[in-house]
């Protein structure tokens, strides 16, 4: 099945955060793809991949970057499609200016940001999967049950204090 | 036509904001609803509204607050909608607590946040429409007249420097 | 004897600072409960858990959690018992939005916030004990008593820089 | 009535916000008395006011501060009873100052901190009402009418949008 | 004579900091080329522009942005003519997102960043004369004879104090 | 001699810091006492500390703190002396809160604050030397020699790039 | 009687913080000279200014200064005086960066900062006069003077809540 | 051939940050000198390098430092040389004060700020190579290719994903 989201990141050592948010579509059997596409050093490249993202059948795009973190923002100006954007921890202001660099864009082009890290990484693959659950209830189904299961393991976890 | 959309805020002193996101909404014909939700003073009534969107056909829902804002995440954590949090100004710390309190959410619940203040009102909106968009050819033609004519309006005030 | 404190906490992984509030409870021979509770992955419990606080016979409750920190609100919101906030210390902005998540709550719901991290543990405990305290002399007593032998240690560390 | 709960502040600057906790008092008809105390222009005085808070009946003390805000932690180092502070909000920092002065207390002395400026100043006397409130029903039930009242207002707010 | 600078902005509502490069230029004799150019609302004409820069004779470009701050950042990515950056003050972080935007780039594509605002306005001019100026002694010259006089009218302050 | 500086730290944990006070004023043969005097959990001994400063022969007293840090400004509240306060770096929020307790005093109580942490605590050792040297020769020109010094350390270290 | 205190600030626009220590000595009768020396306008002025401090009889100097406040700390690598370091609050970060461009010397040369803004300005007129003081009964009595006055005015204050 | 850049640095210890800096200036063939200069510590030294820096040939200066970082500011106030600034990543603020410290410079005076820390370095050389380049064909074409090397390395490393 062709791929619904489009994962990319603007480093290869972005990898071990945005590969929560894949992990996360695996587990809910949605199709997606992932790539390094860097908004400094490939700036064709990436406007490229979010011009023909629409024709190509995604749905959701999952950018992360950090520090001055233009992907999710640049990625989002070049396609009509709603992007994700994950702030990852930068190695000296903790992320805060990636989060900065990422969800303050002016009026006219969003960008749906999450968490700075691991959470938001995990909560990237989980929102591209409650959009496309809105309009495909299978999908959705196996979102609720995902989260169900986790609220199992939290009312277990209190038995171990 | 029904509501594909609900907008929420913790008061109304946060409709200023949040009117932009419902302005938004009605330029590119977007059925809304829109409601003071207050998850501190208005606990229950929250939790019956966040239940109870996906069967009265809601896709999506904006939720603006400010301050320890925990509105759009507690509807987060009551539906398997995609929310999309707007945090609100704040009167003290100019909203980053409204933005980290929004943002910063455990991994398992995503929020969509966009930027702080009239810029997230007007993105958030949009946002919407974006991911309605990707599921009906329509909306996403009138999303993306949109950003034509701003483009247009961008590219004309260069002249006025 | 029935539970006067209740300890509570968003994830098993903020047991290494809400257990300094046990220990204090502890030590000061009040009696308390503890759980897991989660605003966002057990947000049902967590209304139930607050609703049914008042009739348990608990005075005070204690509630700790890190990042987008709502439950200590969320539980304030549905209770109207004193609620002590512990802003747990997160990985990526150090406990500076779990602090400000939780201290900065709206007119008409407050949270009694305490310190980031093991500071903030150990107060919280001794809050509670504080606030029963001004209406049980024993409890106020041993209280005083822990005081006096903490001054005691402080007063005799010069001897040993 | 002889006073239950002790409101000061460091400077009659601060009145404005602290105003707003003596409102609530009055409102729930609780007796308080008010006093500028300055931890830094009238040492003694503070010292002095901590020390007998005990035994002239005080069951909490609400101390409002700014900037590099001691008066709620010094006073809270001389008297056992709970003390709740309001960071007021600062000419030049915008409270941030007087929030991480009051609430990062080390272990052994607590403050209960609420949020910065007007809201904390109203919250402030909301804390105080249900630490009473926990041991004494006719202020509790006050406390949770006052309450109720709020959230019919918020439930009409929607109406006027 | 043809354009040795390019001032570009995201906004005509950066135009108010930017017009302080531009006197600078005007000042200094030094010709520039004026224009709004958004990141995000025009990406394709950013590039273009970019592109074309070393060709049509630039030797530096300015770029104002504010807020989640990407034109600097972006244009840099396309030209390999030193860019200087101009964190426009926002109007909700007071121009700490847009220099974190701006100047957390990542080895390998850097922005010569100046300070938030006016200041940074005006310096973003003279740091463009005195990269001219390292080249031309004729520019150089002018640009010290403008600090020279700078310079005499702060020494002449002292006497209104 | 007796004692012309006092030395004194919030809790044992700041004598890391508070050393390096203390080995400057050793090299520079200034006389000195040193003590742990908590303002929270030792509030009697810090006033008659301060109270008894000016009889004792101390000109200046060094006093470092971290988080919540009232020890410098609440010495100097009792004490005409000059206080010069060290911000020891916290576990939480790297002794940002430390300084902000430290250095944002009301008008009428001024504390000498230096840098955070190790920095801090060498230089007010040397800030205390100065205001001594200012007044005798002898410590001025000790000073001076150690600034030589270290000057000469600094030329030298570029040979070994 | 030749000047005690030189009061020095980067700015004209510097001297509505810096007029308020000039208050203050003047109150206390400190003899003072002021002047406009800008670390980055008048670079020789300045060092020639500090060099030649200790021989006009100054024995300490107040520099104010805003953003990238760097004239307290470079007056202080040029004379052995202690200096005071004031941080205006500059018109994008309100003060932060004044403070910390201020206030995080490197180990050597420390500067004694004082709070951001007006109560700066008054503190450290009272600093350089609790220094002399130290060394000066008649100043030192005189200091103690006016904070004796500004307690009974705190006291008084109270009456008009 | 004479150096065309000046690499300075406030401390041996920054050698780590501006060794990357100097390892481009290797790379691209371009001639440069480096030196320990200590505002703080060396301020003759630093005001004598400033000076003459245009009659040794020198066109571009790189300066980088920690904590209240004055050197780029004040070598910029002391010649008509573009001049880079580095901030070296602190222990205590993590290079914040670094940042503000250097880019924050008052109209007339600027620096010309990149990242905080590594990044910073390695882009301080790159951004002298663009600003030679932009007046050399043959420097511009190396980093140009530099630059292409570096956009293949991105490419590929999608594959190892």
């Amino acid at each position: 099945m062709s791929a619904k989201v489009g994962v990319i990141m603007g480093s290869k050592s972005d990898w071990e955060t945005m590969k929560l948010a894949c992990d996360v579509l695996d587990e809910l059997n949605i199709p997606y793809e992932k790539k390094v596409v860097s908004a400094h050093r490939t700036p064709d490249l990436m406007f490229e991949y979010a011009e023909t993202a629409v024709s190509r059948g995604l749905k959701v795009i999952i950018a992360g970057a950090g520090g001055a973190a233009h992907l999710p923002g640049m990625v989002a100006a070049k396609t009509i499609l709603p992007v994700i954007g994950v702030p990852v921890k930068s190695s000296t202001l903790n992320g805060l200016d990636s989060l900065l660099s990422i969800v303050q864009m002016p009026g006219g082009i969003p960008v749906a940001t999450v968490a700075i890290g691991s959470a938001g990484g995990t909560n990237a693959g989980l929102l591209a999967a409650q959009i496309l659950g809105a309009f495909d209830p299978e999908v959705q189904a196996r979102t609720q049950a995902r989260r169900d299961r986790v609220q199992q393991q939290v009312l277990e976890s209190s038995d171990t204090l």
